[in-house]
């Protein structure tokens, strides 16, 4: 249900993982094809067998097509027969790839082999699962987080995650090979031409947080004056999923929504925080901030839906408004 | 149930496709892990999306380790689901690669990638499938047979066999890169020192004859002191399975066990043929070569037990003659 208003409108939406891809599959039933472009983060993205997985990516392709399972990545009803066998055949087989994922990772290392970079192997890809929608990994360049923690030392962002369950304690965290990385030239015209920004509920650190650190994507943010609004990942101080709670403290924020828009500070307008965070608003006007309290939990479809539609009401409400996000850069 | 009197006895045997691997599962019940290495042609190799897929390798690893489909190639029981995603997401699925055997060829993409040669990554995986039994790729370099057929012009011999099932007429065959192969040296020593040499009832073009080709195999065979005996692979004058009877009528070959015997004729000692080529063996005697007539159909266990007992007996006998081969080379 495009408005008709809004035909000039070019929203570009950041997202990583499930939190992001579910705010998404909302936020595409408003808005036309033409006006979104989606940017993904790429520093999950990892080599397992010489396959080039790309967790953030395959989130938003699977759930845009919807064959994503019901637990927010992977492909629904997926099998694991190759995986076993290769794990029988005694490698390491800690992450969960599905007979159909697989193919995803297959043919994707195929092409990079083959010389293309990211960005066109994502356009193919999501093509061929038909998706009309533009989806830009953030770089062309690899970018790894990297955790280091006090029971295993530096380990993968994914292993962290799903080798080790999130458990151990987080001392720091990197974005492996970030200097070296460029955003596409894709992504930061996007960003330039933006009439609407919308940073998506997912990790501020290991999602958002490696966009945001690729050379000249925070300037464009800073001085694009249209608004820019994120939508928290937490609810009443805690993630839906996903370790964020123990990334913040691991570097000295108490959980919760000013944590939230303390990393976005430089460019954010607005922020959509839950009802269990109200308590927060005041503070976060006080930071300059426009305030969306909203239902953020997102079970089903129509939660999505109702709060994507909320979203882009609010942030196209800040259009009108002076910006004051300068205030706080 | 090995001899004890064959304790010193080193067999090379020679192998392609499904027939060599069912005669071997006969071979290695009746010698020592230690008694046996298997040479397998390699110029069936292809990649897949990126995967190097090694047919016959596989055939002889997925029968070895008793995982092979009742086809006689890839796993019993697999399912194909990563393929038929594959096959959606738009690229030519007709090499039927299951989820299972996927694991086999990501495997060894990987390894080969890591800069391991081929025969390295075999000896890996073999391990890994617990596999007692020395088996060794012909070559650690690309060879691929090409077929030229009227209606599709040169084709991979996997696009011929697969693709269009043998049904285009063969015009020509290369094997492409057979200049630039070596036969490893692990190849080369064992044909060197072996007591006996069984070439297995495996197509004489396509599966053997890529090894035969390989610089320096010939001449050892021929200067080989020891038996060297064949199976023949047609009954009746047709093949149990594969296009061997078109091959040999492109060359100019009516196809039986003549046919077979004058592609080896430079180093052949002895030959098996089935009990309905009985007729041929007069002419094969007057070539200079032991006949041993037998059935040569394995359709169970025992039967490949059988036929792999009998050539053994007929090979050792021939250890006591005096090498006629040399007459006909």
């Amino acid at each position: 249900m495009p408005r008709a208003d809004s035909a000039s409108e070019r929203i570009v939406y950041l997202t990583g993982g499930v939190g992001g891809s579910r705010f998404l599959s909302g936020l595409v039933r408003r808005v036309s094809p033409n006006q979104l472009c989606i940017v993904v983060n790429t520093a999950d993205d990892r080599d397992f067998f010489g396959l080039h997985v790309s967790p953030d990516l395959d989130t938003v392709v699977y759930r845009l097509s919807g064959v994503v399972s019901g637990e927010g990545w992977g492909v629904q009803g997926d099998t694991f027969f190759c995986l076993e066998q290769i794990s029988k055949l005694g490698e390491e087989a800690w992450f969960r790839l599905g007979d159909k994922d697989l193919a995803m990772h297959i043919l994707r290392a195929k092409l990079l082999r083959q010389g293309l970079p990211l960005r066109s192997v994502t356009e193919r890809l999501a093509k061929r699962f038909g998706i009309p929608w533009r989806i830009l990994p953030m770089s062309d360049d690899p970018v790894e987080t990297w955790i280091r923690t006090k029971e295993h030392g530096w380990v993968h962002f994914q292993e962290y995650l799903v080798k080790y369950l999130s458990v151990p304690s987080v001392l720091d965290v990197r974005y492996r090979g970030i200097r070296a990385a460029r955003a596409t030239q894709e992504v930061l015209e996007e960003l330039e031409r933006a009439s609407l920004v919308i940073i998506g509920p997912s990790n501020p650190i290991t999602s958002i947080g490696p966009i945001l650190a690729l050379r000249g994507v925070k300037p464009l943010l800073r001085a694009l004056n249209k608004p820019v609004v994120a939508v928290s990942p937490l609810i009443g101080g805690r993630p839906v999923k996903g370790p964020l709670d123990k990334l913040f403290l691991s570097v000295g924020l108490e959980p919760g929504s000013l944590a939230v828009a303390s990393r976005y500070r430089a460019f954010l307008r607005g922020i959509v925080i839950d009802q269990a965070d109200r308590s927060d608003a005041e503070a976060l006007a006080k930071n300059g901030l426009q305030v969306l309290v909203a239902d953020t939990l997102m079970r089903t479809q129509e939660d999505a839906d109702l709060l994507a539609g909320a979203t882009l009401s609010f942030a196209r409400g800040l259009s009108a408004l002076p910006n004051c996000s300068s205030k706080t850069a």
